[in-house]
């Protein structure tokens, strides 16, 4: 297996800190467009599978000659999903497999954003699935922690655990902090801001089998932060007031197992919510350029852009973190023994255990972990398929036997 | 009199069509750093005695020479407050009496900025006070609505109404919403935004006649949003969360009325504490430059600044905007009576009012009328005095005369 890793920010250079642990592969191409980012990454690996490269993610021929130079069997999609097609178009040119983290952007409807559905996540790819098929070609789409472990887990509680699925509810909760050199608190999201906001001010959808309004179901839209809900999570987290976000599960799931209601909501917790829809009002989630004064006379900036400028990146606040991040599946039916079942299945690290046995932070490691077990399955042959497929398609037992052998053990809770 | 207006933004420009109803004076030179903008609120009135000048209001020598070249009596100051004391300088050279309705700005305490007192509102301004005692010229500093309005209600309270005050504490709150073109409410201030921050996440300070642990009293600082309580607003504006903001009725009533404690609560409301406190974490109050990209390749723009430029310029939100404004002073002690008193000063401006009367939305409205009153009784020699004064070192009642004759009526509640 010959890997292109499109990406070496945080959930790519986590994932050649993994991947630099096993044998399954017999060379990485970390690819970036900031090349000497890529460079970092391979030398802080001391691994001679790994080579640095220059790439144009936003340019399918780049990602295509890349591919060819290097006899690339898999390309590895780490970077935004603004870059999402090109790079699955030019692994297609090339006649590599494909797997990513994040599926192609949806488009709101340009009417009633938050009541009809427009163009959905992931739409853009589906599209083109019978050419993947017929090609014997296999796109691995949503394969990261979420989407990703948690499509896993609802393919596991389907085969396992239940014998009639009513609720895939996809959980995410935290109880992580970043403090200042003084020990405040301080205010510092763990992930990218720019999708961050992306992702929660664009209007979440919820799959359903069947409504009042609409007998033969399907996907419907809310507005942002819609049906807000308090879930307890484990292993010491507590509870974390949760809402629902667009997420890749809810496009995914429906497609490979029978549920009645599909769902995602993410843990923001009060404040960080307070702050997106802050930013909302006073309009600086906005992409379109505003024109303000500089010392070289008035320039015209991107809100958003100006909003991660403020923040840290965070890829270097792990030292600076505590606590514990945690993704899971809350599925509700009836069970293989006929008596009505609610279980949790999850997947929790400790930001302390990450920074110290990686040396990444814990959400960029666990959203790195899932990619590198599914390409050492895709590997040794025990996963294979063509197509445009989700996790979900796949057996969930050996992924979850091998991330537990990965020391990185899941979890099953039964209230 | 001649008058040196300097600003017509929102409150200069009310100002003038206030003024214009008016005639105690001979001439208003309405001056500006865009004198396009001077001569738009010149053209607007139809009067001879208002003419349009171009001035730099952080030069103290353009101030003065502009105030020589028209024989100027008086300097309105009607800009924001980081040009307070070139403003004031260059009355003073001139040989002007001079008014302002904000004061020199503090500096917070370097170390503990919430916790001990820096340098205060108005301090530079009180230490030159007696070099302007000695040259007969009067700075009658703090004369807007609050401070200005708030500060006479103060007096009136102690000469009128109290034979002891225990409290005075200026409550500011209001009802406006404003509405895009589909009638949904939109998030847009009434006030500059710029200054907004500046006021809201400075220290608040409050001034108290003695404490356990400083027996001896004097003015102390808290953090932000401090001491929230729910104040009940008259004429059908109801309950609004006020909070502790950091403003010059603090500094000015205790150097001339006997009180226990000087507050100033702001009616800024929930939502709109979320959001400065969430321009605050994320940094976006910030002047300090940050490195963003453009079309024309990176700049360094101010995050402030760009607050500012998504939101709709205050001077222009009236006509989309609905509800009522309210300042006032909320006074407790003995009564002339010898009884337990609880009394609220106030004075309500009406959005509709405002805009159908004199074409300019209440809040700026209200903030220019106190001036107008001010220079009227100054004019015709009622009020009198040198050197740095505030509204409550005159008397309250033919000002409190005089702003009810121009159909502005006060009004005042007991419980």
């Amino acid at each position: 297996m010959k890997i292109l890793l499109v990406g070496s920010g945080g959930v790519g250079a986590a994932f050649t800190a993994i991947a630099a642990r096993r044998d399954f592969f017999e060379l990485v191409v970390v690819a970036d467009y900031d090349e000497s980012r890529a460079r970092a990454a391979v030398d802080a690996l001391d691994d001679d599978r790994f080579v640095a490269a220059r790439v144009d993610a936003s340019s399918a021929d780049d990602v295509a000659a890349l591919c060819r130079e290097h006899d690339v069997t898999h390309v590895m999609n780490a970077v935004d999903p603004r870059f999402v097609m090109s790079i699955f178009d030019g692994a297609f040119a090339a006649g590599a497999d494909y797997l990513d983290m994040a599926m192609s952007l949806s488009t709101r409807h340009p009417e009633e954003p938050y009541a009809k559905v427009g163009k959905k996540l992931g739409d853009d790819q589906f599209a083109v699935a019978d050419q993947w098929e017929s090609a014997g070609r296999l796109a691995l789409v949503g394969m990261g922690v979420e989407p990703g472990l948690s499509d896993v887990f609802a393919r596991y509680a389907a085969d396992h655990l239940f014998s009639e699925i009513r609720d895939l509810g996809t959980r995410d909760g935290a109880n992580l902090a970043v403090h200042d050199e003084h020990g405040n608190e301080v205010f510092a999201p763990s992930f990218s801001i720019w999708t961050t906001i992306e992702e929660c001010l664009n209007p979440p959808v919820v799959w359903e089998k069947a409504r009042a309004d609409e007998p033969d179901g399907g996907w419907f839209v809310t507005p942002p932060f819609s049906e807000p809900e308090v879930f307890d999570f484990p292993e010491g987290i507590g509870p974390v007031e949760c809402v629902n976000v667009e997420h890749e599960e809810v496009l995914l799931m429906p497609r490979w197992v029978d549920a009645e209601r599909v769902t995602f909501k993410y843990g923001l917790g009060e404040d960080f919510i307070n702050v997106l829809k802050a930013l909302h009002d006073v309009g600086l989630d906005s992409t379109t350029p505003v024109r303000v004064p500089s010392a070289g006379g008035p320039v015209e900036v991107s809100p958003r852009d100006v909003v991660a400028a403020c923040l840290p990146d965070p890829a270097t606040i792990g030292p600076r973190m505590t606590g514990k991040t945690c993704a899971g599946l809350w599925v509700t039916g009836i069970g293989k023994d006929g008596q009505e079942r609610e279980t949790y299945l999850y997947h929790v690290v400790d930001n302390e255990w990450a920074m110290q046995e990686y040396g990444h932070q814990c959400v960029v490691w666990q959203t790195a972990v899932n990619p590198v077990v599914a390409l050492e399955l895709l590997a040794d042959g025990t996963w294979s398929g063509a197509g445009v497929l989700g996790p979900e398609a796949f057996d969930a037992v050996p992924f979850l036997e091998l991330l537990t052998a990965y020391g990185s053990p899941w979890g099953q809770r039964d209230s």
